[in-house]
């Protein structure tokens, strides 16, 4: 069985080295693997977000993909380094609305058996001294943050360590088990995944409503550096008003400061208002941060599917499949998507919170 | 006569096309030419700068500059474009300090037979519809900017053209009439010209004192863009508390805002800060200016000679030529500089505004 993914993010690539390593004889294609949304996120693996108190299915899927982050490291570390941490994220917040927010998030991740402890100012201070005063803070030592731009090279390694293609071109169009490349050269396949962010349903060839649309919303992101990490952890600021901010440091001394949210259509144009309220924002939250080096400020389109919700599974086009609307859970959800889309392209049954992701919702 | 000029950012490479033009053979010694704060720099050519009101000798050396800029520019434009434009700079007041401030410029200009115009909200609004409100304005129809980006490279091509040499190595010490070169090569002189900005006393093998220390005196500057240009002409936003800034558009929308003030040493590091501080200042004066892109922020270390004063001429060691310290009005004062230069590098009468910015003043 010949498989071509369209569309080299984390998601289509982890979907195709999954789909590798059983047997599935795969080709990526995409004209900068591990270029877009997925090169610009923060890749932040938290135990819990808010957008998910109401959301049970997506729950089971964010907790699903949780659980499988340890074996997909290990067995993608058999390549190259993935840029996993798993030291934990901090949760801070920096006024009374944001106090009731972190106790209210407290409460769920018990209620769901993640492991968080609340810690007490003089408790938050030891563990990142560099923040200003918080009310309280959040724990959640089994959880951390990938670096996408390590864990993209180490699954292209991987995918053609396993005998997989990468083939660095735009994907225009899909006809007759065939995909069409900007240069006219064709690809064929016996199933395809469309897995091209939110250009997915832009491929040509399908028929009209195959495919939802799928929405880009800018982010804006922001890379700063010093010489030894000036955070220890991964953590959340939360604050009121929109200020609140993630902040994932590195190893090496970056610190990833996110995001923005915007809805601006296909434009990943880095703004000096974007750049300025992350800078401002940050600043508020770590008193010393100006001095670190501006690094980088770069801008991703996440993935918004017409429900807000990720769109994996078979399509109704037969032998086409879709991974796609992750929306801002892309990093998160990597591992399930990945290991959904291995059991539909096995025809093997997939994991149990897969079902209510179906493309086939839409039509 | 061979001279060799340590040093390529627009001082060293104007004074070695200047030379060259004379019949000096010339060699000019730079590990990237163009590469340090004539790079970062803004490159604005105002009328007239505050510093001036007291610093009578300044003041004639600024404005034979400004009398030499159209023939330097029409001679280089032989060779390649220089990225001059003479289309006019407006000051405008953003609060009544600044009116005051602009008022006493206007005054001050006008005692110099310097062109400028008084203008109103109105007239401003008109010109630089941009803005948003201020008090007043003052045009100089007859002052503007050059693009160093542009007329570094236009140095480089006349300099080889006219048959001088540029070598990209760094020069580590000069001894027996011969520069030694990061690699141990030695390039012999007759003369030689040390123009390297707030490095040029650390160039080895002069007696003690030769060379007066030159202060790095950092500053962070912008670059956002849009597709066509935000603003009309050069401008200088005046604002109390050090809000101020110098806004330099270009024809490809290219805008430079500028810029910080930092005492840090030779520390070329862009900071969160001083991103945030021009991020922060060029909202409050362009209410539009969110939209734009974020395209550069870089950062130049000016050169500050001990009395804050240029340094240009020969200094006590024979055959040994000094021309730096121009602090912030490097690209300014470069064609008188360089004019300067030639003279003394041809046994010629130098303009007569040179004599107070001898070495000979700090032994």
């Amino acid at each position: 069985m010949k498989t071509v993914v369209v569309g080299g993010g984390v998601i289509g690539l982890a979907t195709a080295w999954r789909a590798a390593r059983e047997g599935v004889s795969v080709t990526v294609i995409d004209p900068a693997p591990g270029g877009k949304a997925s090169h610009a996120s923060a890749g932040m693996l938290p135990g819990h977000s808010g957008q998910l108190y109401e959301q049970e299915e997506l729950l089971r899927l964010c907790l699903a993909s949780r659980d499988l982050w340890p074996s997909f490291v290990a067995e993608l570390e058999e390549f190259a380094p993935s840029g996993f941490r798993r030291d934990g994220v901090l949760d801070v917040a920096f006024d009374e609305d944001a106090l009731r927010d972190l106790d209210q998030q407290l409460a769920f991740q018990e209620s769901l058996g993640i492991h968080a402890e609340r810690l007490s100012p003089e408790e938050c201070a030891k563990l990142q001294p560099a923040f200003g005063p918080v009310l309280a803070g959040v724990l959640m030592p089994d959880d951390g943050a990938v670096d996408p731009r390590i864990l993209q090279p180490a699954l292209i390694t991987a995918i053609e360590a396993l005998g997989g293609t990468v083939i660095r071109r735009g994907a225009t169009r899909v006809e007759d088990h065939t995909v069409v490349l900007d240069n006219g050269d064709k690809v064929p396949f016996d199933r395809v995944v469309l897995a091209a962010g939110c250009w997915t349903h832009q491929i040509e060839g399908l028929p009209e409503g195959a495919i939802p649309e799928i929405r880009p919303v800018k982010g804006q992101i922001l890379r700063l550096h010093s010489e030894t990490p000036l955070l220890n952890l991964t953590s959340r600021a939360l604050s009121t008003g929109g200020a609140s901010l993630y902040l994932v440091p590195r190893l090496d001394g970056e610190l990833v400061v996110g995001s923005t949210y915007e809805e601006t259509g296909y434009d990943e144009t880095v703004t000096a208002e974007g750049t300025q309220s992350l800078l401002t924002r940050v600043a508020k939250f770590i008193p010393g941060v100006g001095s670190l080096r501006f690094a980088e400020i770069s801008a991703g389109l996440r993935p918004a599917s017409p429900d807000g919700l990720p769109v994996i599974g078979p399509t109704t086009v037969p032998d086409v499949y879709m991974a796609s609307g992750h929306f801002r859970m892309g990093v998160q959800l990597t591992p399930i998507t990945a290991s959904i889309m291995a059991s539909y392209l096995t025809d093997t049954t997939p994991h149990d919170s897969a079902p209510p992701f179906t493309p086939l919702r839409f039509s």
